[in-house]
């Protein structure tokens, strides 16, 4: 899928994020890596684009986060929603091949050691904006974003743009258990215009 | 549409927020009262129930919430897209009417001062956690879950069930303009249980 992605403006990027689907967080530090799902996503701010994530202490991808100072937001499709649950219900803790067993692969652009998982149709990353107090008290890291690309398939013009493209790739929105939604039709108001 | 409200425990309350939909913020402070659109709002804890939502401080609704320390986070359907979109472009600092103006219509819950609009999914209310620091630099909001309701036609046994429902019922998803989506269908992986 990596073969669509074109870069997204960092001006565009936090509409990304603002259908409000269910991220994959990807973090490398030292020559670990762990990719692990995060509904807890959430634009903070335009220009620069920054976002929040909710990252609780006990997973393998905070530590990674916390010390290369990097995270990446991908938004997965319906394509590989399981290998989505797959990386959310097997910790690295207990299995040090998650990755590898999940099914999923990954693949990396350049500067950047986090692995991104196939099948997403953006991806973010982040310099984290240190806020000790939040991610103490409330697993809440912030971020700025540095990097942006995009499926061009669903992603033009800085909009989403699902009507012409396969239902696979539509993104997912997660209730709990293995409950999810994929994304659904366009509701347009034309005369607000497209902005 | 209140008339099919009901109590959500507080416990599940943070997946009426899960499948990231824009929402409308309420608040109301001695007379005052606003509603808005915030597309950036997020759940951030399970028990007790937090939340997040960033509100500039050009808005009328903000001043609200910092002084009565409360506010509402209502899910809106795409019944009232165009509802959710005049209470967004529009603002009571130019408009003393707005609310009147919208198009929607407005009840409160028993205890509560803010004005909740009809054709919402859920509501949610929020005592803030005062957090000067991420207000001021971030706009971002902390608050805790104190009550919470839904439409008992799609929320049930703390799911969204949404596939006998009518479509005027989901949820809307923001893009940017006049742009939005609904949410669509549901995605079940039943190996992993309903939680």
């Amino acid at each position: 899928m990596e073969q669509y992605l074109q870069d997204v403006p960092l001006n565009k990027a936090y509409r990304l994020l603002n259908l409000g689907a269910t991220a994959l967080i990807s973090a490398a530090d030292a020559g670990k890596e762990d990719v692990m799902p995060a509904t807890w996503n959430c634009a903070l701010d335009l220009e620069p684009c920054k976002a929040t994530v909710v990252i609780a202490k006990d997973h393998y991808t905070r530590p990674l986060i916390e010390r290369s100072g990097y995270f990446a937001i991908s938004v997965p499709s319906v394509a590989i929603v399981q290998q989505v649950m797959k990386l959310g219900t097997v910790s690295k803790h207990d299995d040090p091949q998650k990755l590898e067993h999940s099914g999923a692969t990954f693949f990396k652009l350049p500067n950047f050691a986090m692995p991104l998982t196939q099948g997403c149709v953006a991806h973010l990353i982040f310099k984290v904006i240190p806020e000790a107090h939040n991610q103490d008290a409330y697993d809440l890291f912030i971020g700025e974003c540095v990097k942006a690309v995009a499926d061009s398939r669903v992603f033009r013009e800085g909009h989403y743009q699902y009507a012409s493209a396969d239902a696979q790739l539509r993104t997912l929105h997660y209730v709990a258990g293995g409950h999810f939604f994929a994304l659904g039709e366009e509701v347009m108001l034309p005369e607000y215009g497209l902005d």
